[in-house]
């Protein structure tokens, strides 16, 4: 234990046994099952990278556009501590003083104490990097130097990291009207991996989605179909999956404000579509309409096969002043509580038993684990709970997860891990948190003779592997 | 520690030292603990088991029949893993082919690894029929045979089982239109044992049960009351109870959707009560009905004693499609957040402070434990906390329970635990966890010196024996 | 371990190693980081004495005067147990019977086993009165005649009790109606000792506090304003705050039912302001006035810059025939479900980003921490968390208040610790649990290398006192 003991700093920042128990007995057991996973290929089957990265192929640009611009969860921090969002040039397209932001970024490293933003980065630091010396104000150009180096190097370019993490699959999510033309350059460059989309229809199914009307109207022109009628925009939105689908995607995402579901009648439906396209709907209408929609989707999953998974209980840009001045997704994104139980029900009420479909459902409301979530999941043939999501996406509510739904649902109502990440560089350092709390929980389970500890190896690697690629039907 | 260190299975399905803290000074407390209290007898004052096995004292049936049809935590599991309630015979009175029921049971039995159901059925098996080697495909037969000639053994009737499981009370749970039969026909036989039922009028205090009307109409002819006037029907229902006391009966049960209580004037009450039995009444009448209800009963327990249990929060029947196959009770009811501070509040302003009064509080929302039932628990002489229930009766469910309540409500604000089962053979493993667990946690508290050992030892007995008798009037 | 192993009582009441973990790895390293902060100042922000105790320095009468009478903790647990409060004399002004009443709560010692109570009861009985064997109805006299004895002597006087507490800052409570004549007393008094006032305004901007309207008008014959105008009534607050900053306060403070702010136009809170005047307000306005009312708290905070803090979510006086009894605070508040997320959107919009400006947010619901309130103050520039809370004052309570939002919001947006008290010999006993607590957590953190020791010397030096520090200005 070689940080016990000494007030000094460590000498590396990754130590071989963290985030196994404390306790000697359970740590033994935690190693043993580690070892045997650690090097299993990723499956990241949801995720925000870019395609463009690997059609392209260019070197990552420097240190503070690669680790500080584009993290909300480290831009947030840093701004609820009194950073301003023009000192870290957030928004800027090309940053005028980089160096600046990686220093400021340096000096309050340490507000990132005990949160799974600093295992990352740390990972990412010293696995990729070859860093050991902890990030502060006195080493931030020495990081700063190191990390700009390295980017420049072929070792480093997007593809040569995709393999260099033994990725066997990664997700991206992609708007409906996405032409996914980098998806189609990474297949025709004849690159041996597999990169694929995600549909994602909010831009076309949330009435509030900034642009709704335009971006049916678009949907319409790229599928030729008339997307003024609700025959007619169901259509649109079947082909446009199957065009996906034909880039390898296998699942779609839904990232409404909670998990409603309805069951209007043909005509109902039809009637409400053409009230939200009118743009004289009521915030209920357009509510009635997204939960109407989840359920067409349901169906249309029946049809096509195709994986859904549902976000929901998000407030989204919640700072008012932030919102106007930089836009969406700029760490303000609050979560609320959200019900499921009489939520789900209309959808589950007409797909729920099919033997085709696959619902996979994400909560950030971490008190719907074991009240309604893991019940569901214990029953209904569709539904599958998606890994802690978000602010859940951590040591402690990784560890909450499992305590909350496995003895309700088990281990195989679940679906492993996401990394759910748009940081490219922290996809190991997630899969490997998240390696490492299961095998802790595991080796807790095994100790105290819960589980036998040949069954804690099977389960292990299930939770690494095999479940995600039978969830995701990779 | 026999199961450490080796990736082989197990020799026993039950680890002497199974849910102890893994870490050798707090296991060491919590098997001094477990030694005083392990031999205890079994107090069961809620539950479902059936006095008609007691009454007539046959052989219980196949295997199947016995372990996998009446248990929904069994099939919920397995049907939200795709396996068909056909292919279970779920729902069929005489199997057909029971050992084809148990070898697909037997398939799919790894699903129940790290779920409370995988423990009490090994401690079943062990302990009861003397298998050590895991159930699966591969053992699928064995276990079928050896368990099916048992069964057939004077060692396994009914009552023989009572007696070897040291049961000194076993609740059962009955509607006020039953006979209570079978209760008579254990007194009449001269076998010395205390089973009593349980008053549960749900049938006839909610609208919204399944032939409510005419159930009320039953029970004016049982009691000779005119249960078609409020008087009338309150009369019935209290020499109902009385009838009920005869026979042992200590306690009521109410599974109503909410915790909902009112505080209607008589006139009122009764008006609500024609309403209702017009069978014109809107939901939000019949949940006020069954509002009222919950206040009627408790001025009643006022008067006679018998200890009141609400059990809240449950939607029943969730899955549309399972209900109208195979109706009630088909792992398909599901939790949601329940609110207690408002609605008991007109049940505790009448009956609150009453010294005879008893109100035992269920939850299947944890998220009330600390927030709202510890901190009513810890103020209102008449309540008490009932034990984790249903989803949460299981070693993280109860170890969540102390720790979330004790701090505010203490040990003695609970009432020890409801093993609630109707699977007659799970009791003894129902208790064992429930006992094992507590000693684990209190060890935790010993080692942490946030109890003394001496304490320690009296709590443990308390939570196993003292606090059950005395919260339930055993 | 000196209690493990015997089934005898501890010699002492206290054992060096309380609170710290079992296992010896992390319990070394929580020693060595208590080691360090042990003996560090106390800084009492947020509390409830009386600056009279120390404006008069006389001695604290006799035992049950002092530990149960006014500590509803203690009374609470006994009255749900069927103490009477006419038998704890509660309410009486002059005790009839002081020893008897200790009898009746060393015989229900008991009950406290497990919660915070016996902590903080233990620590004094050891540390202040020198008693070293466990109270019960056996040793009532002993104790009661030696803390009696003490009580008398000089080195037990207020202020001689203060400097032995090592207090740095002790903040009091106090209406806006309060003439602080008593902290006036103390400064003029030449006596070096920081006792502050805080400024909590809910008599005068809560319409349904007990002489709402009476208190406004007192208000302004205190201030010279004429607070029957909505102009005159803000300009009464804002001069009363600054006579509270002249005596040093800091901080205000806020118990709404709800969180709820709002941001109405001066025209619209003047009339509603108006309305809540004139008695006719419905609960609606009444909730909106208080909503109003803390968005201009708000704003004067980012004027004269008080610390602003919200203490929501509790139902008070939820016992009715107590409450028409023995009036408010006794032991009958219940917590209940708070939303923060929508209720504080008006007020974070205006003055969200402001940086002049704190809003320190408690909560009595848990389940509010890593779903709404880590979120927001991991993001609002304004937002720190504050300890948790009353029923969550505990170390159960402590270590899931850091497991549950430390890796959203990080260890620096919360504020230390609070300890919240009337109990004025309670203080170090509850400074020691919370350092005693944040010492394992870190600890734990330590041995599973998710943080380095080095770095957890720094954090629980800033947890026990600069972040207090810097937080509340102080």
């Amino acid at each position: 234990m070689s940080t016990v003991g000494r007030r000094v700093q460590a000498l590396t920042l990754l130590h071989e046994d963290r985030l196994f128990p404390a306790d000697s007995n359970p740590r033994a057991v935690a190693r043993r099952l580690f070892a045997t996973i650690r090097d299993l290929p990723i499956l990241s089957p949801h995720g925000h990278t870019s395609a463009a990265w690997f059609a392209h192929n260019q070197p990552f640009p420097d240190p503070a556009k690669l680790f500080v611009q584009p993290d909300h969860y480290v831009f947030r921090m840093l701004y609820s501590q009194g950073v301003s969002l023009e000192d870290l040039e957030i928004g800027v397209p090309e940053l005028k003083d980089p160096r600046r932001v990686w220093r400021i970024f340096a000096d309050y490293y340490y507000l990132f104490r005990g949160t799974p933003t600093r295992l990352w980065l740390d990972y990412a630091f010293q696995e990729l990097f070859g860093l050991s010396e902890r990030l502060c104000s006195k080493t931030a150009d020495l990081y700063y130097d190191t990390i700009a180096e390295k980017l420049l190097t072929p070792e480093f370019l997007p593809r040569a990291l995709y393999e260099r993490f033994r990725l066997d699959v990664l997700a991206t999510t992609d708007s409906p009207l996405e032409a996914l033309a980098d998806h189609q350059a990474i297949r025709d460059s004849g690159w041996k991996a597999r990169i694929i989309p995600t549909f994602r229809p909010d831009p076309v199914v949330d009435p509030e989605f900034a642009g709704f009307r335009e971006n049916v109207a678009r949907l319409g022109v790229m599928t030729g179909e008339d997307t003024r009628t609700f025959p007619g925009y169901l259509r649109a939105l079947e082909s446009t999956r199957a065009r996906f689908k034909q880039l390898g995607c296998t699942a779609t995402d839904h990232g409404h404000p909670t998990a409603r579901t309805a069951n209007l009648s043909l005509d109902g439906a039809a009637k409400l579509f053409d009230l939200v396209l009118s743009g004289r709907a009521r915030a209920e209408d357009q509510e009635l309409f997204r939960a109407q929609m989840l359920s067409e989707m349901a169906c249309m999953s029946v049809k096509d096969g195709l994986v859904m998974q549902i976000h929901p209980g998000s407030a989204r840009n919640h700072n008012r002043q932030v919102y106007e001045r930089y836009g969406r997704d700029m760490g303000a994104d609050i979560p609320t509580a959200t019900d499921y139980v009489h939520a789900l029900r209309p959808l589950l009420d007409r797909y729920g038993n099919e033997p085709n479909f696959t619902l996979i459902l994400f909560t950030l409301d971490e008190s719907a684990y074991s009240r309604e979530l893991a019940p569901l999941a214990g029953h209904y043939p569709c539904l599958r709970l998606g890994p802690p999501w978000w602010f859940h996406d951590s040591p402690e509510g990784m560890q909450r997860f499992r305590e909350y739904v496995t003895e309700t649902a088990g281990f195989y109502n679940t679906v492993g891990f996401n990394d759910d990440t748009r940081a490219f560089l922290s996809i190991p350092a997630r899969h490997d948190v998240a390696r490492r709390t299961d095998c802790s929980l595991l080796a807790k389970l095994v100790v105290e003779h819960r589980l036998d500890e040949d069954e804690a190896f099977e389960v292990a690697h299930d939770l690494t592997y095999k479940l995600v690629r039978s969830a995701y039907k990779l």
